[in-house]
């Protein structure tokens, strides 16, 4: 059984390599459900990543995203680059026809080989979203897309996660939405690698624009380092038009984190929270394999017997055993 | 120091035992940043929880709920019981300044040493969040409120918290909000216990009412025990009309619970929540204190020398001996 399960894995691993779509559609699913035997797949694939352009793009529902997502892909294949794509739906029952209606004006790069499209969602518990769009993006890294896109789908935590996987970060406004410009305080504003103002043939574009540039200006001095020139761009996505100049931007700004370190920054951040993950996860093994302790000490919690932390610690007290090379 | 911290660990419980509003508003705002010594103090007043009867109060914006939980409010007081808000706030940056007339419109119960009412937001990682609502919540539980509200502002994930912590989940709603029926379904409409059709004097309460109902009978069959009556309760905060009824079922659902085993399904679920919380607090801890051991293990995940799993399992393999009795 464990010799059956390693060669299927070692198949797996090589046709994933390869990008087989079917391979991949497979793989996503086990990440969503965080499968047994997905943490092993990923660590064999952990040595293929690190070449990828992952960009987050984020910003609120109606900015046109996925249109903007269909647009770039195809400014990018025309350049020869491979493209994958995760749609990041922290809450799907909601604006499930939205997405389904993207999703579909997206299919005709379905055809197309060189770009791999898929929505990710998990009802999994605090956290099991953002492992989730890591894990997937490091996956379509090792398949060796040239630039990950992951799109976030919603508000809140979705964008914040963004920020734990992707080298460079845009976010999507439209035109007429102080409001929203005003919200991005404190939060969007100082993520941004890039801005875009999409929908801009509608009224107000040039002052959004304005407005954003203005916000960035005045929080500038709170940005670390404080020297990438945060673009400010203006797009129809529908037509295209300034789609080509968002390409650009992306490559100016992996080229400026290459030259100043900031890269090599962010991928220290992202092995420290895979790390932190996994050390999460095989605790968690631990804590389940013991079924029987660990049903008895949420008994004691529960009554008020014992408190959380002392439970916890003797149930990790054995954790060393455990923890052989398997 | 140790002895000192000891001492003050001592008399803080004693005084947030007393419910004191500046030792709960400092632990509380320790429960946010995750200060050194939270999990201390909360392990020794684990003991003490488990009274109070905690309700969670979700829905859209503009649903009212913060005048709902002030009227909600002065029905429980009236009823001489003691009272504990959290007012749960995942990007107060955005609606900061709805919510602050809505608690200044709460501060008529400022004076009332009954009420403690508190906003509760952290920038913190993933999970953070509704780790500091589990422990907020405890906390008033342990001060001896006789009710604590768990009220959500916001969407998504921190209206997924609001059933980790709750005994009852009251989702509220609004005359007309067709969309947010819909919405609901596979997600808040499975988890309501009770129904709210506040801003009932707008037209179409009626039939927003009879749209809940119908949803909540299509989706009985879904529904665990399937035993518990939701009841849809058509409100008018603003005028406190139908909100003593909301007190009445509230009260009924904890009995209902008691009398099913449904508290304790609860209790033992929040066991496992907090006892998983206090390990891997416990291993990050750990993975701290090997601070070059671990910077270490990040440069060689980071540089694709070793995978995240395996580096975990070489950080933890010394856990076991630094988790001697303290």
């Amino acid at each position: 059984m464990a010799r059956h399960e390693q060669i299927s894995t070692t198949e797996l691993t090589k046709r994933l390599l390869r990008a087989e779509p079917r391979a991949l559609a497979r793989t996503l699913t086990a990440i969503e459900r965080r499968s047994p035997g997905v943490d092993a797949l990923l660590a064999s694939l952990h040595e293929h990543t690190g070449n990828a352009h992952v960009v987050g793009i984020t910003g609120p529902a109606g900015s046109g995203k996925s249109t903007l997502v269909a647009a770039l892909t195809r400014e990018l294949r025309a350049r020869n680059r491979t493209v994958g794509i995760l749609a990041v739906d922290p809450s799907s029952h909601r604006s499930g026809g939205a997405i389904l209606g993207d999703r579909i004006r997206m299919s005709e790069s379905s055809t197309d080989p060189g770009v791999y499209i898929r929505s990710l969602a998990t009802r999994d518990a605090v956290g099991g979203l953002s492992r989730a769009v890591l894990d997937g993006a490091a996956l379509l890294d090792a398949a060796g897309k040239d630039v990950v896109i992951v799109e976030t789908v919603g508000a809140g935590q979705a964008e914040v996660d963004v920020i734990n996987v992707a080298d460079t970060v845009v976010v999507v406004s439209i035109p007429g939405a102080g409001d929203h410009v005003q919200a991005m305080k404190g939060g969007l504003l100082e993520i941004a690698d890039v801005h875009v103002v999409n929908k801009s043939d509608r009224p107000g574009a040039q002052q959004t624009a304005a407005e954003i540039r203005n916000a960035i200006s005045l929080s500038v001095g709170d940005r670390e380092g404080g020297e990438w020139d945060v673009p400010v761009q203006q797009t129809i996505a529908s037509t295209g038009s300034g789609v080509s100049d968002i390409v650009h931007q992306l490559d100016e700004h992996l080229v400026w984190m290459l030259d100043h370190g900031t890269r090599a920054e962010r991928a220290r951040h992202n092995a420290t929270t895979r790390i932190r993950w996994a050390a999460e996860e095989l605790v968690l093994h631990h804590l389940r394999a013991g079924v029987d302790s660990f049903d008895a000490a949420v008994a004691e919690v529960a009554g008020r017997r014992t408190d959380p932390v002392r439970a916890a610690r003797d149930l990790l007290r054995t954790l060393s055993a455990s923890l052989a090379e398997p």
